[in-house]
Order: structure tokens, then C-alpha cells, then sequence
């Protein structure tokens, strides 16, 4: 049924959506024809464009699935067959089809919905998702506990994983694979290639992945199987089997799936709906064992300004949808991610051996302004953090000063890497640590809550975080100048706060922390890019007669213990701020509180870290309030350590 | 040189050893014929066997790469040419030839030679490893790194990886694989395919290498190559260029490398000197991209026992060169791993939702006790830990009760796995976290130091540490019957205390510790296995008139919080005990101290983990020694604490 539209909204600007009005789950699919369903998938495709607009959002990966994901649920039985979404940026068709629709201009806003899979949003999420290359586990796990039985009640029927090309240069996917072709298991693998995935793919896998589809153009095929849809009258099972003959056709490639005990069709068009539905009337049918069914799709598809975008508009603003145009804010100051960038390309200038490393991730870390540069010295490895690391671990043995560039939740894929062949080789690798802390719109899958308490406890580390751009630049420098050991520095997603920025970084001293602000009482311990925040606690205390002292720790290992131990003991209480979780900054303070016996005539010690709960989407700010560590929440800290709290409300 | 044998040893005993001993470093086998290199493979058997008798360590895995080892440094200029050996289970026939001969019997001892490849042992050992499949990655390394030619100091020649077939099972592996074929720059995977690691292989890609060697049984090569080399005179070049035509010739498989971008040449016998040398050569002379060569050979090769053994001899124990009969010494208690298999089989058997998981570790974990008694239920996934967490969410999404039984250190392999598929989604997935602590002879590489702290800021996990193996049991009940979410417990290698066993484990009330002892002045919070020492140091100070309080925390997630509050404000001080870095149990308390206001006015709190250092290997009590965690240290550190240590050294 069409919900009622947005107030204020004139109706005469919303398409027409007849069949889409029809659909309130995926079980009202059985019912449409074929034609209806390709029609039906044209009203998708515009809801979604339409819904994302205002959102802002993922916008080409889903449109390059709307046929697939119509027909996915028009053949299969969810949410009893469990679809499993690969990094599910491409989801939103899915949702729209799954009792969402009138929810979809709340996307990836506070209390709206996700813009990804999430289990505890609806039924028809069987696996929920952010990161890539999972899928395929999560669906031979699915596959597995409907074969032993043992949980009826689960009601698991049919596992699929629908998974991009870029997602499959991810090891945990051919880890799976292997698995999967060794079990035997009935699983469905749905390879939704369409040559990129958030930048163009790299590896050999990818040039493999060209060859099948240049030895079987699928224009043939599309032909073949009109044919066999349009020309007979077709009960189900009768068309199943002519589709068999006929994927054994065409099937012409993918020696390498079936070599991992696949068995491969395709490749097939993802954006012909009669194509889709006869193959998958088939594989539903007819698979007993690991099946990888090759779908070419369009990032992108059926939306002129995505099409020609060179990144098939792959993440959006709010845009106006006859033009494309997106509305972006103005920006008040650089972001954190280019003066990275920008000060990376500087110590690269000064010194032929920095190089630097990314995985799938060139723009997010600005990486790709370093490659326009220095194309020679930019390495792209493919999603595989993992092999990445362990590269540069082997650069760093032969010589180089290797920049690996990742954002702190997908460096949690490279952490044994990290702590094996960097941290105990003690090899000179520099982790530049993007979207350090809460990252807003993505929500908790992409929170970098984590990274300071797993790399400050490693022997030989240097842990540094920036409290502004000019910070960060210095840290750049820092990691170039020093070759002792491995050495990270996080910042956060998004602007800068706008200070001046010198031509070039300093090197810091390692381990040595700053004064912001002298003061008396109370000493505030930043570590990161809340100092914002910590300075504006510290203006609010002062219209209240408390004047913090304020220092910028710079290093969470080595701490700088001699400031530390100064600010615990001229002050009656010494708070810690950081964006992460416990176990990092706070609680080296901490260690080194106790171990030097601070606490033992007692200091009025509080560290403020991220809370114990993974946060939903919002705003960046609206996560912290969520988080209590803005401004108004540093504040109420201090009122309350010191025993002022009642006497600030009184005077309120 | 012939070193000086261990004083009393009889000589008549020792092999003779004319080639080995002329060769101090790889240079000198620039002077040996092949001939002469065939006889001194023999010799380092010998050797090898010799050495490992009297140390214990890895036998098998040197054993089948002894005629490989000894090409390699005759072929190529080690160390200017890099050797990274994957995983380096089998780097002991390399060290016998790398100037280490003479340390062989301080193998996996106390600063003895590590049981690994370790950069700072040797120039020769390019890259360290003890983990599996990050070899490609790390030759990849230094093969960019001399490429880009900005760093001609670090001389890095040819880099070449040796891959057994089981860590090429290995996500990490592939995606290296995926990196190096698109890079098309030339480096060398010698595969070394002896159709085992530590057990047997799983995994299609196992069948996949045995259809390859199928297809081309190496015998005829070898009579080809033989001739080939017999009855020419072979100047270098010469050979070479025949022994590639005859790669032409038999090189009948390898499609799956070829199509990742890789030269793929093999299958070769990698017990036949003259085929290993003429290819080898021919590599070396020609290889122009990255090229695999696929190697077949026996693990435990050339020793009668370890040809016949199940394992081929993997891990050994001292033993009779004779019989192979190895010296394991009388077991006071049962090991944690076998305690642990049998109550998981004991819930299984009462619970038929309950699967478990293991990462090609059956043996190592006490799953291969499980699969004997629940095939079907029992899942070994390869080298592959990403993998083996995601199907264990997706498992238990499917209504299974998954357990995953990996080491602490390998456990480090799943972390984003562990965050982003079981954490955010709260899948009750239980974590058997063996090898808890420091190890022993293995050393650092696979100390579990980290898991605590990488798993206790977790929201919604629960994490235990076993006290002892009764506590062991309990826990493994406790998380059969939690389903509310992750669940993890960790315990040590080794032996129990012996404590009684129940039956049947019995679940433990989440976030509840348990009294020890009561005493006064002094409270010691143990989490994990260390409360034996704990109770031993309770001894020593009993002695000097003190009686520490006593808790077990079991604990460290969620808190006993308020069994902690009551320990801190009853006592003078409060110290926390626990096998891992800083950031995880001790950290988790003094959170809660903080934040409650217990430090405000005054506690000697201390927390005891794991220094911030790597520690080498040694028996585990050395190792603790190191750490300073033992009785005595506890005793140390309490009288510390309290102000008593004057006394007691003016009392002793």
C-alpha cells in the first residue's frame, strides 16, 4: 500500500509506483507475473532514487541490484531462505521490499534505519554487515545448521551470499570458499560483478573475473533464454529444465570456482529480470552442492548522473534528482583525511623511500591524491588489510618507509598481522588511523572504538592521536622521521577545527605531551580530537569559577609520565578524555598511576571513554551526546568529581 | 667446521659429517658439485635429527625440506636473496646452514636458538614468522622494495616465499596471491605441497593440489631432468635453458595460479637434488613476474619413525634416535586442552545444538577428541580464522550453539570477526581460548597476551579465565547454557593442578567471582590460572604475618563489581592478577575504581600483567619469571605495597 507522502511534499513530484504500492513483503511477489516484476523493479529503482535524494547515502550499489534483489525474493522463500548481504551497501532495494519503504527517508539517521543489514531491524536481515568479504561464511554457517537439523525452530531454509568482485580479493572469502567446496553443502553464491566496488578493483582476481565475461558475452545468452521464457507455456519445472540445458551451454568459464568444488553458472545479465528468474527458478531447483552463480551488473544502472559518475556514485549527499547535483555543505575547514594526504605527499617529497598503502580505500584516505603524485610508490592491495599490513611489514624490511592507511574498525582486520610481523619484528611500518572514533551516518560497524587499546599494549609501539589538523600533520612527519619501531596516529572522519597549518609537520618528541592551558584543581587529559570539546567544558567551568588545567597527551605509549604524574599530583582531580573504548589511553594513565603508588593517598581519577554499548547512526555530534563526551558532558564530569555539581545547580 | 660435541657425549654415537662440516655459511656450498650437495642433504638430516632428539621441537616439517633448503642456498645469494618461510616450522635444516649449527641443541631453550625465523637472530632469517600464510606477503615486500630502488643499502636481491599447501589455505595467502599477480612483479613461491601442516589439510584447495599432482606424476619428470643433467655438460646457462623447455613440457596443471597472474611450473619431486637444482637455477635465471613453483614433498622424510607416524613427527619431545620413541614425562594432572575437550563433549552429548570449531588445530585444541566422538558436528575450517568465526555466527544464527576452540594468539586472526559479526550482533558464540598466557618454547610469536583486553571492551561479551580445571569445566557449561550473546573463556597450556574434576561442569552465575580466602590489610584479585602462585605467595607472606584475602574474579566481563568495591574498601590495598597486557582485567577494575570514587580518597590499588616486552622462549616458568608474575613476585609485590618489604628483609 503507498504511504502517505512526507507533508509539504507535492505529490505530483513523486513517480508513479502501481506495482511497488502492491508490495508490503516480499510474499506479494509471488503473485506479479514476469513482466510485472521487471516492471515492478523500474518502481523500486525509482523509490530508491527518489528515498536517497533526501537521505543522502549508498546510492550506485543498490541500483546496480534492484533486478537481482526483485527477483531474489520473488524466487526464493525469505525470510526462511536467508539472503546474506556482502558489506550490504547495496541493500537498500532489499529493504524497500521488505516492509521498510516508508521508512526509507529516515536512512542512516538517528532512530531511522540502518543503511546496512541489521538483524535487529527486520527478519528479512538474516546477517548483518558494514565490513566486507563475509557473506559467504555467514551463509555456509546458515547452510550447515539447516543440514544438521538440530534446530528446526530456526526455520533456515536456502543460504545465499551475494557477494562483489571487489569483496571476493578478501581472504576471509576464499577461506570460505575452500571451505564451502570441501563440505559439499548446498550454499548459493551470488557474484554480483560489477568491476568495482568502491574504486576500481584491483588484482589478479579482478582481470580473471574480465576474462569469463569476455569469453562469454552474455548478449548471447540474454537471447537464448527470451527465447525459452517467451516462446512456451512454462510450468515451473519444465522451464527449469530447459534453463539447465541451457546454463550447460553457456556456461563457458569459472574454471576457477569449480576448481574450489563449485559449481559455476554465468555469467548471466544482472538487469534482464527473465535472465535472472529463469536461472535462479533453476538453481533453486536443481543445486545440491556449492553453487557461484555470475551475475554482470551496472553500479549505478538506470540512473543517468550514477552512470556516468566515475564513481557510480557510490556514496551520496542529498542530491536533486533530475541533475545529480548533490548538496554539499561548505566546508568551514580542510578535512582531517586531505591534510593527511597533503602532508604525507610533503615527507614524500623530502624522502624518496615513503611509500603508502591502501586497501580498496583510495579516496576515503585520501590516498588518492598521493597516487596522482607518486603513482610508482601508491600500492593498492584490494580489500585485504591482512596482506596489506604484512606487505608493508616487508617493505619496511627492505628499506622503506611504508604509510598504511586504513580506518581504525578495518584495521581490526589486520591485528594479528600487526602484532606478529610488525609490533614483534618491531619493523618501522606507520599506521595513518583514519575515522578514529564515532563516525557518524555508518553507525556501529564503523565505529574506531578499539585501536588504541590494541596497539598500546603492544611492546615498541608509538601511539600517537591528533587533536586538530595541525596535530596531525606534525604526526605525519613524526612517523616519517622515526625508525626505531612501528608507530600509529589516529584521527578522526571528517573537518578539521580550522587552525592555521604550518607549510610543513615537526617531528614531535616521542612520548611528550603539551600544556594547553594552566589552571588549578582540575587537570583535563586529552588524548585526540575531542580537545575541542575539553576547551569549550573549560570555558563553561569558567563562567562557574573553575579554571581546568588542560594538556594534550599526544602519546598514549610511551606515556608521558612526567606530565602525567605532575597533573595527578598538583591537582585534587585529573580526568581523562579519549575517543575509544576502555582499555586504551585511560587505562595506561591508570597502570601508571597505580604502579607509581598515585592512588594510594588519593586523587580524584576519571577517565572518560566510549560507554559500553555499540551506538546507532546519527550525527557525529548527537553519537557523542549518546556517548557523554561533549562539551556539557566533560563539564558535569568535573562539577561532579569536585563536589560542585549541587552548588552549579543551585546557582542555575 | 666440525663443532666440539657436548662433553660427555660419546663421539662413536655422532653421524659423520665431511661436507657439513666444510660449510660455516650458505657460501660455501658455491663450492660443493651437486653430487656433493646431494650427499650433504643427507648429513643435515642427520643433524637435524641429532639436534631435535636432544631438544625436542619440530622434527617433520625440516625433515621434508631438507634437499629443498640446501638447493635454495647453493641456487640463490642468501642473504642478499631473501628466504621468508611461512610459518618456519620448518627453518631448522636452514639454520644448520646459516652458521647456527653449533646452537642447535639450545633449540626453543632459555636464550638458546628460537624454534622460528627471527630477524634478530640472524641475517639470514629475512622475515620471522610462527603464524601461518604471511609469506607471499612479506616476499612481496622486499620484491617492491628492491624495485623501486630507492633503498639500495638494504641489498635485497631475489625474494623468495616457501608456502606449505596448508597455509596457502589461508585467506592472507590469497590475497597476496590476488596482490603479487596484478603487481606482475617477479617473486618466487616455492610450494611446498607435502599434503599436511600440523594435521591433515581440509579444504577444496587440498583436492585442487592433489588433482595437479595427479595429473603429472613426477617420476617422468625426474628420469627427464635426470637425463637432462646427466648426460650434458652443463655450463649454467645451457642448463637452464633446457630444464625450461622441459618445464614447458611437463607443466600440466596449474591453472588456478596461472589465472591469479602467477608462472606456474611444477609438479617437481623436492627429494631429488638434481631436479630442485636444474629448476631452481632455471628460476632463478629466468623468472621475469611472479612465479609459483610447486614442490611435493614427505614431511618427516628420511627418518623411519616420522614417516610412519600419524603426524609425521610434527612436534616432538626429546626422543631415541633409534626407536623414535620420544621422552614425554609423567602428567600429574590432565592437560587444560584435554579437559576442555571432554566437557565440551560432555554438553554435546546433552545438547545436540552444541558444534564446535577448530582452525586445522584438532590435535592442539582437543577437537580431534570431539570429532571422534561427533563427526558431523565437529568443523575443521583450514588455516582460517576469519572464516571460522563468521560461519560460527552464522551457525549460531541458524539455532546452533557454536564453540570455537583457536589459540589466544591465533585468535588474533579473527578480531574484525570477532567485532563486526558476533559482537555488534550479540551471536551467542562461545570462545575456547587455549594457550592463554605465555607458552614456552614456541616464545612470543604465540604468547596469548592480548585476548582480554581485545575482548573485554566488547559490548555484550562475557569474558572468563579459568582458575583451574574444575573452573575450566564450570565454564564450559556456563557458556553452553549462555545464549544471550558472545561468550569467551581462556585458559592455559600445559597441565591442571590437579584438582578434583566433577561429572559435568556446572554454569557459574555470570559476573560472579568467589572467595579464596579471608584475610586482612591485603586482597589479591586472581583472574585466570596464576592462582596457584597466588596462593603460593599467600603462603610465603603467612609466614611473615600477613593474611592476603583471596578472590578468584572468574570475571573480567561483566565485572564482580560489587565483590570488588567490597575487596578495595576493606583492605589497604588491592592488587589484580592476570596473564595478559595491560588493558584487560586490571585495566577493566581500575575502571570501576575510578568511576565509583574509590581512589578519591585513598586505595593501593596495583595491577600485575604482562610486562611491556616480547618475551623469548623458555619453560613457562622461566618465562613468568621474566614477566615477574610468579609466588615470589606476588610476595614482592604485596610487601611492597603495604611497606612491609624492609621488615621482611631486616627479618631475613
Amino acid at each position: 500500500m503507498r504511504k502517505t507522502p512526507k507533508e509539504g511534499k507535492d505529490l505530483t513530484d513523486l513517480p508513479t509506483t502501481p506495482l511497488l504500492d502492491r508490495v508490503s513483503s516480499p510474499s506479494d511477489l509471488k503473485g506479479l507475473s514476469d513482466a510485472e516484476l521487471t516492471e515492478l523493479a523500474g518502481e523500486v529503482r525509482q523509490e530508491m532514487i527518489g528515498a536517497v535524494s533526501q537521505t543522502g547515502g549508498h546510492l550506485g550499489a543498490g541500483l546496480g541490484v534492484v533486478e537481482l534483489t526483485v527477483a531474489l525474493h520473488a524466487v526464493f522463500d525469505t525470510p526462511r531462505d536467508r539472503l546474506v548481504w556482502d558489506v550490504s551497501h547495496q541493500c537498500y532495494p532489499h529493504k524497500i521490499l521488505t516492509g521498510r519503504r516508508d521508512r526509507m527517508t529516515t536512512l542512516r539517521q538517528k532512530d531511522g534505519l540502518s543503511g546496512f543489514c541489521k538483524r535487529k531491524e527486520s527478519e528479512y536481515d538474516a546477517f548483518g554487515a558494514g565490513h566486507s568479504s563475509t557473506s559467504i561464511s555467514a551463509a555456509l554457517g546458515f547452510a550447515v545448521s539447516r543440514e544438521l537439523g538440530s534446530a528446526p525452530e530456526a526455520g533456515v531454509g536456502d543460504a545465499i551470499a551475494i557477494i562483489g568482485d571487489g569483496a571476493l580479493t578478501g581472504g576471509m572469502a576464499f577461506e570460505a570458499l575452500n571451505h564451502a567446496g570441501h563440505l559439499g553443502t548446498r550454499v548459493i553464491v551470488i557474484l554480483n560483478d560489477n568491476e568495482m566496488s568502491i574504486a576500481p578493483p584491483v588484482g589478479a582476481m579482478s582481470r580473471y573475473l574480465n576474462r569469463l565475461y569476455a569469453g562469454a558475452p552474455f548478449q548471447e545468452f540474454k537471447s537464448l533464454a527470451k527465447g525459452a521464457v517467451r516462446h512456451l507455456p512454462s510450468p515451473l519445472q519444465e522451464g527449469a529444465k530447459r534453463a539447465k540445458d541451457l546454463i550447460k551451454h553457456v556456461t563457458v568459464g569459472g574454471t576457477l570456482f569449480e576448481e574450489l568444488g563449485f559449481s559455476y553458472v554465468g555469467p548471466i545479465d544482472g538487469h534482464d529480470m527473465d535472465q535472472l528468474l529463469t536461472i535462479l527458478r533453476t538453481v533453486k531447483t536443481r543445486a545440491t552442492g556449492p553453487m557461484l552463480l555470475h551475475v554482470i551488473t551496472q553500479k549505478g544502472k538506470g540512473y543517468a548522473p550514477a552512470e556516468a559518475a566515475a564513481d557510480r556514485c557510490h556514496g551520496v549527499s542529498k542530491f536533486d534528482i533530475v541533475t545529480g547535483e548533490q548538496k554539499k555543505s561548505p566546508a568551514n575547514a580542510p578535512s582531517y583525511t586531505k591534510v593527511f594526504a597533503n602532508a604525507l605527499i610533503a615527507e614524500a617529497k623530502a624522502d624518496r623511500k615513503v611509500v603508502a598503502i591502501t586497501a580498496a580505500m583510495p579516496d576515503g584516505t585520501g590516498l588518492n591524491l598521493f597516487a596522482e603524485r607518486f603513482p610508482e610508490r601508491c600500492f593498492d592491495v584490494g580489500i585485504a588489510e591482512q596482506h596489506g599490513v604484512t606487505f608493508a611489514a616487508g617493505l619496511a624490511a627492505g628499506g622503506q618507509k611504508p604509510f598504511v592507511a586504513i580506518y581504525s574498525t578495518f584495521l581490526q582486520r589486520g591485528y594479528d598481522q600487526i602484532v606478529h610481523d610488525v609490533a614483534i619484528q618491531r619493523l618501522p611500518v606507520r599506521f595513518a588511523i583514519d575515522r578514529a572514533g564515532l563516525v557518524g551516518a555508518d553507525g556501529a560497524t564503523h565505529a574506531g572504538a578499539y585501536d588504541v587499546a590494541f596497539l598500546a599494549n603492544l611492546p615498541g609501539f608509538v601511539v600517537m592521536a591528533a587533536a586538530d589538523e595541525s596535530e596531525l600533520m606534525h604526526m605525519v612527519a613524526t612517523a616519517a622521521a622515526h625508525d626505531e619501531g612501528p608507530i600509529a596516529f589516529r584521527f578522526p572522519r571528517g573537518e578539521g577545527v580550522g587552525v592555521d597549518l604550518p607549510d610543513r609537520g615537526v617531528p614531535l618528541e616521542i612520548g611528550k605531551g603539551r600544556m594547553i592551558q594552566e589552571g588549578a584543581r582540575v587537570a583535563l587529559l586529552n588524548f585526540g580530537a575531542r580537545l575541542k570539546e575539553v576547551k569549550e567544558a573549560a570555558q563553561m567551568l569558567a563562567a562557574k569559577g573553575i579554571t581546568p588545567t588542560i594538556a594534550d597527551a599526544r602519546f598514549a605509549k610511551p606515556l608521558d609520565e612526567e606530565l602525567i604524574l605532575r597533573l595527578a599530583r598538583d591537582h585534587e582531580a585529573l580526568i581523562t578524555v579519549e575517543e575509544g573504548a576502555v582499555g586504551g589511553f585511560g587505562s595506561h594513565v591508570a597502570h601508571l598511576l597505580a604502579e607509581k603508588g598515585v592512588f594510594d593517598t588519593g586523587v580524584k581519577y576519571r577517565s572518560m571513554v566510549l560507554p559500553d554499548i555499540f551506538i546507532d547512526q546519527a550525527n557525529p555530534a548527537d553519537m557523542y551526546a549518546v556517548a557523554g563526551m561533549n562539551a556539557p558532558d566533560i563539564e558535569a564530569k568535573v562539577l561532579d568529581v569536585l563536589g560542585e555539581a549541587d552548588a552549579a545547580a543551585r546557582r542555575a
